[in-house]
């Protein structure tokens, strides 16, 4: 799917919601356990509820994976059947990968090409040749971790970093039009963080059209010093719903012209009841958010 | 496993040798082709093979995902086959996950307790949070990314880092038997690279029995610094062979008391040959780091 076509099916369905289909067989109704394949079955059920208020669905693959090769093949059919049901529905790998080249190549295969997700989110920790692979396929995306909604997010993330401005990187190219480098480097006193830093480096190996970035919630002033960096890129926001987090504030400093922006919510949608109607109480939530959306969209687009 | 035992087989075996299982369809012996699990049968030679000559060994999981549920299923065989084959054997599921506490906490159930490997790599990115859930396992362990061999190490982990120094974080007790963390601030010139950084902030979450390192061989001279600041914890040491490396300057600079090192060979043992005869050429490989392997047992343990 190109950035245009994502614009597009956002303006038509008034709503950048992405459901996170985080599917755990302990926490899905009971009674679906008796079906042949539960967390299929729960998948689908959840698929048809919302997919009028949803651009885009999101399985995260450790809630497969813990099912081992049964759950890969869960997996499979979720997709297969999302793809099936229509090309506009934007689908998110959650799978945080990163390794050698050579390696994420296989990854790179593995979800982008069999599986053919539209993205796959992977972590920047092992620099451009962990991250290249992944952008070989074309109108696919990479969706970089930059600054996630987790505690553990202030351990590295947040962290300053100085030293790359005296190593001989281009710091004009991606960080003229973002952070101020001569101000805090000439008081000796400030740096940029690890998470902008990612943003800044990570824009000379891609462009907005086949990177975006995973951007926590819980920090939605940030937005404002992220869009310096990254102005046109979509940004994929958890943490709204279940993690906390305000839509409104997302909506306000992080949308840009084209919106820019996936909100995803996984346990506030999918584990909205666990009765026998689950599935339309998951679609009364995505309705309530999806409801939120249409309003911010006409207020900031 | 427990750290004393992985060093009672170390000194058995006079060798620490990880053979990693980077199992490529696409480049084992064609006359396996016809076996009814290829990738499979090719690692159950590779490991009857060069059991003899390694402690330790190391599917990577990208290899078995680009397989979807059948590679799923390989993975499953060939972690029984080694655990059935020996407990000495120490297994590494080099998945190089991370995610949210939530979330991290069904790949260590994936990874730990229904595959029962004794360890998996995960990536430092997300902080904390993201880790500790894999240390919840008793005798198993957390193999941290710290230095990666390739070259996007140079983008983030290499970078320096100052500001953790002013925003309350005890410097004292990780760091000062490390890094002079004075004398750089002072002269407000050096900070510390992100990886020694993520090195000294694990130590307060993790102990030498439950979190060790990987760190990659290409920089073996930088195992000094690494020493000052994890002196007791074992790393895994990838990119000798195939990668370059020399395992004299990583024993030299990188061995402990108790060995401290786990030296990794994928491809220069697992492809040594093509021939209906590859397991015995990788065999011959593994013997020959292992002869060296106890030479510098001998000199420098």
């Amino acid at each position: 799917m190109t950035r245009q076509e994502l614009f597009e099916n956002i303006k038509k369905k008034k709503s950048f919601l992405c459901v996170g289909l985080d599917t755990d067989i302990t926490k899905i109704p009971q009674h679906l356990l008796k079906s042949e394949d539960p967390i299929f079955e729960f998948n689908k059920q959840i698929i048809d509820a919302t997919k009028d208020f949803a651009v885009s669905f999101k399985p995260n693959m450790a809630f497969y994976e813990t099912q081992g090769a049964k759950g890969w093949i869960s997996l499979e059919k979720t997709i297969n059947y999302i793809n099936k049901l229509s090309p506009d529905l934007f689908t998110i790998a959650d799978a945080k990968r990163g390794d050698i080249g050579n390696t994420s190549k296989m990854y790179a295969k593995a979800f982008l090409e069999n599986l053919n997700f539209d993205s796959i989110t992977v972590a920047p920790y092992m620099g451009e040749d962990s991250v290249t692979p992944f952008m070989e396929y074309k109108n696919k995306w990479v969706i970089l971790l930059a600054l996630t909604s987790n505690s553990g997010a202030h351990d590295f993330q947040l962290n300053e970093m100085y030293s790359t401005f005296e190593k001989g990187i281009d710091v004009n190219s991606p960080l003229e039009k973002g952070i101020d480098v001569n101000s805090p480097l000439e008081k000796g006193a400030r740096g940029i963080e690890l998470y902008q830093q990612v943003l800044a480096k990570s824009k000379s190996w891609s462009t907005p059209d086949n990177m975006m970035y995973v951007v926590g919630a819980t920090k939605a002033e940030m937005l404002t010093d992220i869009r310096k960096i990254v102005p046109e890129s979509f940004l994929l926001v958890p943490g709204v719903g279940a993690q906390g987090g305000s839509l409104e504030a997302v909506a306000k400093f992080g949308m840009n012209k084209q919106c820019g922006l996936l909100v995803n919510s996984s346990r506030g949608i999918i584990y909205a009841s666990t009765a026998e109607n689950f599935a339309e109480k998951a679609r009364e939530e995505a309705m309530k958010l999806q409801v939120e959306m249409s309003i911010l969209l006409d207020k900031f687009l």
